[in-house]
């Protein structure tokens, strides 16, 4: 199943569609946070009301629960290019794998803004990230049980301003700022993919391939950030996991190439779809 | 005014204080964030619920709404400490402030344990810390107006894993811990206080005297932190922001010493109170 939030008259509605073309409405649920924490249904109600090509598609999450958990430095060729850019930022050895967290009031959808902070940030980035969405309480889990835990997965972009980043030493703030966390179009169910997912994750800007690579590649694997964190954290049915980025962002280009007003930025992932958002 | 969230007949309650010891019950209010957003109550109002003493005092805020803001490195006796426990973590040039966050499922209150995680952390830290309630959502703050969105002071034990924080390298995990925001005993207003508060801030181990400071002596102050933050993030009213800590912690003592099972951590700050917990 692929479950949507849209705006529908003006309110904010959850759908389901198992095509990822016929959107149904799911009045029976308050929000996406409501779904997930009712486990979704199993099939497409009689009585669900069908959406006309109209609706606006929001981010399926568009005020998470909780800030969203990060994986830092999560792909080898990444860690690469970060440490070329600022080794004293990325650099160094990693025996462990490097969580962060990003501040969320409001999540936008495909085809909305991206802010670029003219005159704060000098140097906006894009990260394209495989989002895990976790269906149920997760607290204490072992690596072998982590797949039952996870109630789908989306697009999230991880978008950054390089310079915030950087100089105040801890990532947060530079990941934090509002409108940085595009997510969408929608979750789709872990019955749909095989554990782990191996699935083509790339993006383009203004229509050239800045990213290229597979979710097969990730350093530390969905199961072990799950039991890692769990051991600590209750992980919340609702909370979201960014899975880290691939290489090819702009701070990694030869010279280092930020984003600016006008450009576009496609996240696409194999099975998932597409997240197109314009800088503004 | 004093705010607090109590336990009576099993279930929160909000409630006020003008002298910290009676307290009554605000049933207008479903818990403290609802009362931050409307403003509070300018006097104990004629028809409220006086409590008994046997009420069970829990933290103001048990379930915040977002991560808990935190400085790091806030204090100029700390930064030297921190540095002399790992220069590779806390140290270096550090021309702007260092913002993280601290994941809270449930903040305890008063008297409650504070878990030690046997096996998994083997440095656990204490941190007494002022505690910030914006009390009206914050956008583009300037330092001169940072004080009108204030709601009130608390305080935060900022508790720390120090393994897990070097470890992996952001601080994050180490900081957010199920059990590893411990605050109260209330939220004491603004207007009791001047501005910036320069007020004794101390934590004693078993009645050892470990830190003890004047929060006039934070490096960023209380207006610069606002108004740096809310340049990009939207602070809505009920966020918490963990002002940073003095020296005096665990890892800054020679040989550095840890919390153990059974150890008690007494917070204190001027004109708020106690926050006294267990290492359980």
């Amino acid at each position: 199943m692929r479950y949507y939030t849209i705006e529908k008259d003006g309110a904010e509605r959850t759908a389901v569609s198992a095509d990822g073309k016929n959107l149904y409405i799911l009045p029976q649920f308050s929000d996406m946070n409501d779904l997930i924490c009712r486990g979704g249904v199993s099939e497409i109600p009689e009585d669900a009301q069908a959406v006309g090509p109209d609706s606006k598609i929001l981010s399926p999450i568009p005020r998470p629960k909780q800030d969203v958990l990060c994986l830092g430095i999560n792909y080898a060729a990444h860690a690469v290019e970060a440490d070329r850019f600022s080794s004293e930022a990325f650099g160094g050895d990693r025996p462990y794998p490097i969580f962060f967290s990003k501040r969320v009031n409001y999540s936008q959808g495909p085809d909305a803004g991206i802010p670029s902070y003219r005159g704060l940030v000098d140097s906006l980035d894009y990260e394209c990230e495989l989002g895990v969405i976790i269906g149920k309480d997760a607290k204490n889990v072992k690596m072998e049980d982590a797949a039952e835990y996870i109630f789908g997965y989306t697009i999230v972009n991880d978008v950054s301003a390089r310079n915030l980043q950087t100089r105040h030493k801890q990532w947060y703030f530079g990941k934090s700022l509002d409108g940085f966390t595009p997510m969408g179009p929608c979750i789709v169910t872990a019955d749909e993919f095989s554990f782990p997912p191996k699935i083509g994750i790339s993006c383009l800007v203004n229509g050239e391939v800045r990213q290229d690579s597979n979710t097969g590649n990730l350093i530390a694997g969905i199961a072990e950030i799950i039991s890692i964190l769990s051991e600590g954290m209750t992980l919340q049915a609702g909370t979201i996991i960014a899975t880290g980025t691939p290489s090819g962002v702009g701070m990694g280009m030869t010279p280092p190439t930020f984003l600016n007003e006008g450009d576009v930025v496609e996240c696409r992932i194999e099975g998932i779809g597409s997240l197109r958002n314009i800088v503004c």
